[in-house]
């Protein structure tokens, strides 16, 4: 396989995105298939041809129907509202085409359901936008989990929190509606995939969801306002499968914090700390070393953690938030040529809806929620 | 007034703190009366004559009662294990004195109460021994706040993180027998109290406790075990009374930190971010700068933060842990010298302990709460 | 202008990093001509002909001047050993290249000169890879002093220092030669660049220059060593043309260090802290505010910081390294192209060169040298 | 020896230091010998006896020579202006007194020579009061440095920083007249203590000195300006007698900068940065580790870092400013007792003077400057 045909179906923040790691995953990781940038479709002919021409696709459309189905594609990548993510990925899949869809999946498990069942049922591969998983370092803390270097873990703590939403006057939108998903949903996403991610499956939940704005303005600065119909802040309380419990905040009204995608992480032999804000950076405490000089040490991410020496060969240089989505389609295109197993796929983009699902109803519920494992 | 008679009971880490703040206290502060070290107690003789001799003490016992009722006393320092306070407590304030306890205050609210109401029906003042909200600082974030400096406040994320008994070899002891409280009453409880020192009453609280080590050894390295009874995690979520929410942590059990009492909290016009491990800075981010150049500021202590100044001239120099519990003892003084009234007192410790109360019992229940304003 | 066609001679480390710039600034900045690419040279055809399939290069070739004289070429990046940079450059000036020179510009400053008479007689673009200047906090950085923001500026500390030399064990090489030109030349041109570019012409500079490692092994593990001939450590003070004073250093032997590109810049009004450590922070101090919480500020790269918006939407989620280099390429297309002036050119190349020329002569004459200006 | 009798002379910000640490010494180090706290003087009657009061002496006075000469006296604390110092250090010493000076010794070396001759005729014991360098993490640093865990030092980069001087309507005083010294000997005396603290004996310097702030206001807001006749920015070049090289700066203009005492070491198995701004942490690197997890360990002070334990049980806990003066005060008190010699004395003091001495005289000369080793 020396190359795959790519479809890119929306062309905002996260389809420039998926646009720019197209292209560079092909320079930086020479063992993969080619992207070949068939075509992209946006909402407007205009749109999606200024698009074509800035990221060097060979067809636009406004249809997206039209370009999943384009004869020289086998990979969709769906970058649309997430109310929009569930048909597309089932023409998609239908099709016969891989299909890397952001996150989360769509704005309840059970339309993830219906795309993780699609999924089973096809014989392509699926990829969720998690990309932040993707960084190095959270691979290297994953591999010291699984080895029992940090011993039994005991506590993880995780927040992700962010100001977009954080002024009352920012209009209402797709977001904020019940579709959107709210808080949890759209950021919380991303630090319960991870807790997944480093520990395994959550096995209850519990949750305590706001909303801090009750209503925004129709347009900026609009008199008429809507009611907003999701959480600006959910707090959850954690039970992992594996025994140890945790908590997991996420806040999109967090003023002042841009990338708070952050957690600690403790075991009986180590603590891990994370956050985004400098996703480089991974701090470790071991146990059992000389007192006088033990402490958290400051990991530096560099070629030591794969694949970071395929994007550059020096440590301490500093990896890009546009990078971790390189890798995330690079290993996609790997698996799809027969390598390792990509993750997360759609089981997983599922699963963290369930989570998310499941902490909804514990709030209204003011109960624990078991989550069902897929 | 010109000088208070003290009597401090117990002369551990605890005690041997009081007595420096005491020695300190009166050349820091030249505004409150001077401390007059009278007698020290402790369990024997030697132990508590020793006391005397290193931290200069008239006189010595081993005779509790004895000390607090010596004539030349005032102010009673108690600090002995949790479940010593009461009694102690309760005959202090009988006998007409001051009486500054360590927190907590006892081992249940029930306790707590009890020597409340001793303290109601005295003419005298009360002190507990929360040291860590004595920083300079804090009262300005607390300035800040009440000023409407940062909006109105959204969230409350708070942890007290130590390791001290991450190890399941550290024996068994008073500590994790009923009576000691856990790490919510040992630690969370500064964190609790920190909570409300910024933010006002707690209404109501959901708590996930979790005992980490099962049973601990009679001693150190001793084969046989004894049951641990209390929490070594706690996870709180909260709902003020001023309407806001949040979620607090305790543990002790958390490998690797020695000193993590943290917070962030955020407003509609601003944040805040505080670590016990730099006690010396404060991080505050406001909403309505330039965007260029705006972000979070890291305000370093000094003589602009009373009562700073009274320990070091100059700004940056850093006060140390002990200069807290200066503070505390100073401010106490002034209060018992007619001046501006202290903070933590009983009814301070009681409502603490009444937030424990209430998590303990929402983690058995698994539901959320209401918390008895007193 | 539509495309410009790209030769890129050299596939190291800095050749990989020009390659992924190319792409990513044709998809990031719609604005400049697109870049194609068309030959890549190398030592020999299967290394060339290896990049040319990973990188996307229409044609490659073991002959660089044939890359240079390829028709479809307007610009040349030069990404050799440093001792080869002026041939190649002279070549493709004679040719009516626009060139894109690796840094520093050549092992001394006359060869530089010689470069730089050769651009200023063409009528085509120079560029010298000084990437980190390119980063939109440093041109945040420069901005305010030249509004004055931070007063007079009356003190620069810079520093470059990594470690890759720091095992003596590390094998001679063109590196370590005369024709290297050592610690400064290598990385101490970043930081005085940097320095020139945030304050202006550097008139004299007093250096102490040091060789660590005396001999190195000719290859790895080899007993048979040979001399090193050049610095590892470089210490220099300088005198601005502004008047204000200062000091650098380059280290490339600074154990643990993997990119302490850092400064310290203080004005009467003002201060700034900068480490490419973290490359999307920049601290400010600011006089005059209020001094209860006044303090350094950490700003985080975002969309206020031009061109970051090209590269990501969203504040916060951090540019790596190799985006560096891409508005690098950006700035230069866009200047090809009529657009704003790019920076640092070969004049600038010459200028670095020359401080650094005068460090060298300062340390052996230990006296003061005054810096040609060109 | 039960007791040591102490005068304090000057009660200012440092005479305030000295008479806390007299009394927190006495309760934190019990092995000490008592300080009695017997006289202390100051210029006026009034303030004398407004000190003996609040610090606790027992007796005030006008007088210092009284002070010095009164017969329960056997340990003076000098803490007046600069140029007063040796006029009263000789009455003590020649009095039999054990001498507690603050830095620095003299305005010149000459007089800080004469200073130490007294002392060496004497037979009582000196103390220069650079406070910093008894942190017990520096002494942590210089205990691996000896033992050759950082293997062969290369670097040594230190500044001292602040900014009390950086607003140029900061009146005149004698601190910038010429008999006091300046930025360098002000504040760049402790960085230049500590780098011989840590890695002995400086050999030669070249210093570049400048004043920022040509005049001052006789008083504040006076129009009537005298002239700066000292540094207000000092850089140096070093050479170690052990070889390695190194840098000092000192500015006591570095606007936002409070307490800016901060170093960078570097050896060939392993670095160390430390910063005054946060004491209580020392950040280490060390070569060998695994390098998928090697990088800076951030060690905190703790009971493990002898004399921490006597000032607090518990590690993290932060020992503050004032509590460095305390250790300085026990370590001389326990050498006067016979136990383990004090640092620095009077010979420190004045070689620490004559690498200053010779830094000023370098930047007047152009040249470097051998220093004379005492």
């Amino acid at each position: 396989m020396k190359e795959l045909g790519v479809a890119l179906i929306g062309t905002g923040f996260m389809g420039m995105t998926h646009a720019f790691a197209y292209r560079s995953a092909s320079a930086m990781f020479p063992q993969i298939p080619k992207a070949r940038l068939v075509v992209v479709a946006d909402v407007t002919e205009a749109a999606a041809s200024r698009a074509a021409l800035q990221f060097g696709f060979e067809e636009s459309t406004a249809d997206w129907r039209r370009a999943i189905h384009h004869p020289a594609v086998q990979v969709v990548s769906i970058t649309t509202p997430n109310a929009l993510h569930k048909e597309m990925a089932l023409e998609a899949l239908a099709a016969g085409r891989h299909v890397l869809c952001e996150k989360p999946l769509a704005p309840t498990s059970a339309d993830a359901l219906e795309m993780l069942r699609a999924a089973q049922h096809s014989k392509v591969l699926t990829q969720v936008g998690y990309n932040y998983i993707q960084n190095p370092l959270l691979h290297l803390a994953r591999e010291m989990i699984a080895a029992g270097e940090l011993g039994e873990i005991t506590d993880f703590r995780g927040i992700h929190a962010e100001d977009y939403m954080a002024d009352s006057e920012v209009p209402h939108s797709f977001r904020v509606a019940k579709e959107g998903g709210g808080a949890l949903a759209d950021i919380g996403s991303h630090i319960v995939g991870l807790a997944r991610f480093l520990l395994g499956p959550i096995s209850e939940v519990y949750g305590q969801l706001e909303t801090l704005v009750p209503s925004r303005p129709v347009a900026r600065g609009a008199a008429e306002r809507r009611a907003v119909e999701v959480d600006d802040v959910a707090r959850l309380l954690l039970r992992f499968e594996r025994g140890c419990g945790g908590s997991i905040q996420a806040n999109w009204a967090a003023t002042g914090r841009k990338m708070q995608l952050a957690f600690e992480l403790t075991g009986t032999k180590g603590a891990l700390v994370f956050n985004q804000e400098r996703l480089n950076e991974l701090l470790q405490y071991r146990t059992g070393q000389d007192p006088r000089t033990s402490g958290f040490v400051r990991i530096e991410a560099g070629p030591q953690h794969p694949p970071y020496g395929n994007i550059c060969v020096a440590g301490g240089h500093q990896l890009g938030f546009n990078e971790l989505k390189t890798i995330e389609v690079a290993r996609f295109f790997e698996a799809i040529a027969g390598g390792a197993q990509n993750f997360p796929d759609f089981h997983e983009g599922w699963a963290i809806q369930a989570v998310i699902d499941a902490a909804v109803r514990s709030s209204a519920d003011k109960a624990w929620v078991a989550i069902p494992q897929g």
